[in-house]
């Protein structure tokens, strides 16, 4: 059997460890990146070093600004940009997708694979598998083509669309991965999206201290005190309480950290403090960072929508939405995935359900 | 003209450098407490030593735990606990009361003179009136018996309900204090309560800097940086909007730091760090202080309470009411001034207007 050949879409931190894991493990690897600028130091040294946890220089077959270049001998285009970026990239890569290729949003936040769906279905001659992780499986920081693995996550799910295939991608990746296992469908990926607990509320509620000391704290452990807990319990049982109402069993952030990092503590604030991976992890040095600019609208405002057409309320998630806007004077709810912008406007749970999952005659053909 | 005997209210920061400073001045001066300890040491010194701006040892006529002793010979009764205490207060005073005195609310918050008025009009043999100034006259710290005035404010402003009472007690507290102007009305005073913008949200932004650090940062400028202050700004307007509605031309935060300190520029973070006055001050040492406490029920609920009434979105404030009721896992809503409570609900603008006010007949029998 020929090993599948990657194309990483994204040469940031996380594209960058990945891209070099991956060709580390023996993988034909490209990486491509929209800017060529963030790819220099990687072409003269024609590919990357890693350390951390996996170590070596990791050469790349091909390294690239040109998207029809990256993606054309790819079985799988792994997407690390931030999920702010995902529909432009669909966009961008939509012309030059062909049949069988797998994608793979790493991780979709809430809802990208079915962002992602939408723009690709435009092409009706097209027959591609889009995934969605809900969680990136490296801790790891990357610059100028230098990569450092702190840590593999030890689980990651994943989930397709239509989800009847979702258990084909996983036995494909898991020649890479074998941490990712299956979930039941795109929303169970997209509801445990812990990220959507972590990242804003602690970074807005750290605002000043961000601003006047450039994120020279301990984001977890001093940036999560236990009243900002106290707020991230009430986000999460709100988007559990939106999971629920779309027939996801989600786990809470506590339980997360109870089968991610082995915390066991019947309080967010305690487990956090406990947490050892989280320890020495500084904050954003500035407000104009992906825990906002990404995690407000393609996390909380779609947990937000979903749950308002649901009859969930979703007030203390609906607050850190507001305050992030004001702060970066955007309106993140326009720009964030709603349910309109999703496809999703009016539909019920089962409805939802149906289109993520796909149509039963299509699952019995396969 | 018999001088004044004031009556002080609330052994606190405010109320013992207010009774020393009164005492010193050379009224006559009697200080109530509700607990018997905050009165120790002044009571095994006979008095309260001040020093600061204002120096000396203050003898006090009454220190005392019983609020019949306390008010029944004051033509003045300077209030100085907190405005969630306000409710709490009024019906301890309310048998004890008689007619001709003067209550003053240093400061009402928002609507803390319509809440004490509706509780004192219920004798309807008394013929009392009650006053709130905009801002609390002193910037002062106060501990067992000791208290320090850092400054004196140079303009506040006072109303009284009927507000055609306003000018007479105004003239009478000008015999201490010459700094005090009549405003229009209460709503004048309750709606400038620039408090509502400088304390809760700072505070919640700064939650978890507060709890690792025990407020050991300058409140005003590391607190405060330019996201916070866009976050204050979109409150200030939310806030302004709700006193145009009605009727009152609020101030602005920027303008009342331009009147308040002479410091003039054109967005308010810049204000703040141009403040002297805010040199030095430090953060509350724990989040259950007052700044949220009291002025998430006392001003803001109000403020959101009646701007919904008249139409006015307070999407900002409601924000850090909501956030500020998780962290002290309390509803604020329930807890605060809202029309219902304050017998304003279903009223129009003109309608509340009149009811501060009062009526023409009573005008032109006074």
């Amino acid at each position: 059997m020929r090993l599948p050949i990657f194309s990483v879409i994204g040469a940031g931190n996380g594209g960058q460890a990945m891209a070099a894991h991956l060709s580390l493990m023996g993988f034909t690897v490209n990486l491509y990146n929209r800017t060529r600028e963030k790819l220099i130091h990687i072409l003269n040294n024609g590919g990357i070093y890693l350390e951390g946890a996996v170590r070596g220089f990791a050469r790349l077959n091909m390294i690239t600004d040109n998207m029809e270049d990256a993606i054309k001998d790819a079985d799988v285009i792994m997407v690390t940009v931030p999920a702010s970026g995902h529909s432009d990239i669909a966009y961008e890569m939509l012309p030059h997708l062909k049949n069988g290729q797998i994608i793979v949003l790493n991780p979709g936040r809430t809802f990208g694979a079915i962002e992602f769906y939408n723009i690709v279905k435009k092409r009706r001659d097209l027959d591609v598998v889009i995934s969605e992780t809900d969680t990136f499986i490296y801790a790891c920081r990357s610059n100028d083509g230098m990569a450092k693995i702190f840590r593999i996550k030890d689980a990651v799910s994943l989930a397709s669309i239509p989800s009847w295939k979702t258990d084909y991608v996983v036995d494909l990746l898991k020649l890479a991965y074998s941490q990712i296992t299956s979930a039941e469908n795109v929303l169970e990926t997209s509801l445990n999206n812990i990220g959507s607990i972590f990242h804003p509320a602690p970074t807005l509620l750290n605002s000043a201290r961000i601003e006047t000391t450039e994120g020279n704290f301990q984001y977890y452990l001093e940036g999560i005190s236990p009243s900002v807990a106290k707020i991230l319990e009430r986000m999460d049982r709100e988007r559990v309480a939106v999971a629920h109402a779309l027939g996801v069993n989600a786990i809470t952030a506590l339980d997360w950290l109870k089968d991610t990092y082995g915390v066991a503590s019947d309080n967010l604030y305690d487990a956090i403090q406990n947490t050892d991976a989280y320890m020495g992890l500084l904050a954003p040095k500035t407000l104009d960072c992906r825990y906002i600019f990404e995690d407000v609208p393609m996390s909380l405002v779609p947990i937000s929508s979903i749950g308002r057409q649901l009859g969930i309320s979703t007030y203390t998630i609906d607050s850190i939405i507001h305050l992030a806007s004001c702060i970066h004077e955007k309106n993140y709810w326009k720009m964030g995935r709603t349910v309109v912008k999703l496809g999703l406007d009016g539909k019920s749970a089962a409805e939802i359900k149906e289109i993520v999952e796909g149509v039963k005659e299509e699952s019995t053909v396969a």
